[in-house]
């Protein structure tokens, strides 16, 4: 089957011709409408859609948008943020035709930046494993990906140039990998969570998708405030440390191949690298991320459980049957755990700049019954380090194998350099 | 003026007499009745009750009640938590009449832990500054304290045995100590936040407020499920640190006075009690509480600020006018000293079990256009810890004095230990 995928909207490329006055905010909105009406039936990215709207804002305040930080760019939120302007269902049936009384703080962010909030992207029910239905834009009987399956689709199909996801396993980097593109899950909390419906508050974690590297870094610099491009100079070699942890027979032999071409390919254009071993409490740590996870959604989806149990999906439904069983014990030693994997990730990666590892097992599979695993990705939501889904590499089938890019705490600007490091890198090797 | 003050509503006697099938949770809700028909319209520590209903669903589920870890009990939950069967108005009239789509985390615990909801009390604004009309039960003309004021109020006039409160500077312990109650705010997300509206993410902090400090216990033991009653054991005798800290100045003669009173007591009742000076990394830590508490809420209220800045209140729309120009780069800095003051902390007070500091200034000011201040308080925040206000003792005008205990993080059960210790102390000194 082909792919369905309109031109890419670079979110750089879109801001820099708003800014020399060659587009205007309006433009980019019908640019993402025409997208939308070519391929949205078909990947079935969005939850909500408001076009009109957005674009009468974007003619009313054009002049304002211009000069904001956001320049007026349309972007998609996870609908799991909350919205006044648009409803607001977390995925679920139980929320049909919600409308909160408070816009996200995220949502507000954008606001404030400049950026127009042109939908709700499709989510995962609460965000976990059962699918939602929405298609891969590179091939669409494979999933996107969750449970940010919609933000990550809507990029990749070029309907939108930035979209919010957010992270508890693997929701951000997975779908990043599987679309094919560019995807930011920066330090715990640096983007916040205020009115976002939680799964587990220690480990749900807000990024970007966009169409790069750059693309994503301006975006979040943009929302943020923060020093976070990484257009405006050639990016430094960094020292890259290669982890294939113990997972690494997970991981399909395309996609070994691909962490692998990816190391050589920053290797030969000017990084270094070299291998890293984990010890072994970060299999504890890999392996404790499921009682943080559990204890707390047992919590914070609460209210969902105890009043609409039935009306929850398959698999959400036997989580929380489950983790009611997780007691304040186990989940203590968890955090001891995940506390002491902390330390000792900053010790054993104290000669390394970032870390290479995949992004997921291999590509996305043929299935729209699964959003695929996150064995690659747990570890490091637990770890509260930025992570970058950083693509440009395919498998022989021509589906995008993403490999992943992750700093340091708090280090999210060098992450997100040696991230288009290892993209450029790729692109030369090609 | 006389105190308006019922007869206290002990939760661990009344959950006793429950057990022991000498009293129904219905005729407990009857207790609170009449005393909230006694008082209510005196003191103002509701802003919303449900007396009627929670009345029937006492006797509809008296069995299965009488069994549950709250036996039954009824509580109050501070008017920022979201509850889908009582309005939530976040002591604003932006949010007049709102009903959540959701309960608070929190909200179900005590649901499943068997507790039953009476009403909602009264909030500041947002849970900032700014007064809220509620009065001091021990002195009608004189602050109840903020921002958790109708909690602590609605335990001290004996209209509930126990209620819940939030801390992001000094809300749970400062009013608990102008109350004359026990004030017991955990280690920082051992009670989940979820459903609660924000001011600050890496602050807020939910508690519970009871008549003494194995009521609060009980209470926290029973809605957690966490081995933290005190009341089957006599305390181990503590090793106390006074701290003093830099504010010691701030702190009225009446209250310097309480502080080594309690101290002198604990000693002559076995503990050991050492002075600690605290390194000058805490006064920066003091002082950078405000830093990561308006960056924050400058975000997490940004709905509110944006779309209705001339509704908030004077002091609260102030604080955001000005936290608008705290930048990312005075956050990291203000979160990186913070981490140091955890870690400084730990080594500081390795050689004892808990510290003893002022709960507040002084006594409640004779005033309702101010709750007082937090300068005692927002260091503990700010580190994390367990704190307990521990009541007991008078200035010579007959108003309550509160000392605080403060423990290690994640060492609540020691913290309640030791402050029941205390509080006995100064039972027995007299």
């Amino acid at each position: 089957m082909p792919s369905t995928i309109g031109r890419p909207l670079r979110a750089l490329e879109l801001a820099n011709e708003i800014e020399a006055g060659a587009l205007t905010p309006a433009a980019v909105v019908d640019r993402c409408a025409e997208a939308i009406a070519a391929c949205e039936s078909e990947i079935g990215a969005f939850a909500a859609l408001d076009i009109e709207r957005t674009r009468r804002r974007a003619e009313a305040a054009a002049d304002r948008l211009m000069r904001a930080p956001l320049r007026g760019l349309p972007l998609g939120i996870k609908d799991i943020f909350d919205t006044t302007d648009l409803p607001t269902e977390y995925g679920s049936p139980i929320y049909a035709g919600h409308r909160p009384a408070a816009d996200a703080a995220l949502v507000s962010m954008i606001d404030r930046a400049g950026g127009l909030l042109l939908g709700k992207t499709v989510t995962t029910p609460f965000a976990f494993l059962d699918p939602a239905g929405t298609k891969n834009p590179r091939r669409p009987a494979h999933t996107p990906g969750g449970s940010s399956s919609g933000s990550a689709a809507a990029v990749a199909a070029g309907m939108l140039p930035l979209a919010i996801g957010t992270q508890t396993g693997g929701s951000m980097i997975r779908p990043a990998a599987y679309c094919g593109v560019a995807g930011f899950k920066p330090s715990f909390r640096l983007l916040p969570m205020v009115g976002c419906k939680h799964f587990s508050w220690s480990l749900d974690t807000a990024g970007i998708f966009a169409v790069s590297v750059a693309d994503a870094a301006f975006g979040a610099a943009a929302i943020t405030g923060r020093d976070l491009r990484v257009d405006r100079a050639t990016p430094a070699a960094p020292r890259i440390g290669l982890v294939r942890t113990h997972l690494w027979p997970e991981a399909s032999p395309a996609m070994q191949g691909a962490v692998e071409t990816a190391a050589k390919a920053a290797e030969k254009a000017g990084a270094t690298v070299r291998e890293i071993t984990l010890p072994a409490i970060f299999e504890d740590a890999f392996r404790i991320h499921a009682t943080i996870q559990d204890y707390e959604a047992y919590r914070a989806l609460a209210f969902e459980y105890d009043h609409h149990r039935d009306r929850l999906r398959p698999l959400l439904r036997r989580l929380l049957d489950e983790a009611a069983t997780v007691t304040p014990a186990a989940y203590d030693d968890a955090r001891r755990t995940a506390k002491r994997a902390r330390k000792a990730l900053a010790e054993v990666t104290a000669e390394v700049d970032v870390l290479l590892t995949p992004s997921a097992p291999g590509a996305a599979p043929q299935t729209l019954g699964s959003t695929g695993t996150s064995v690659f990705n747990r570890l490091w939501t637990l770890m509260g380090t930025p992570c970058i889904n950083v693509p440009g590499l395919d498998d022989p089938d021509g589906l995008p194998l993403g490999v992943q890019v992750v700093g340091r705490f708090a280090g999210d600007r060098a992450a997100l350099e040696a991230a288009l490091f290892v993209e450029q890198a790729i692109v030369r090797a090609g």
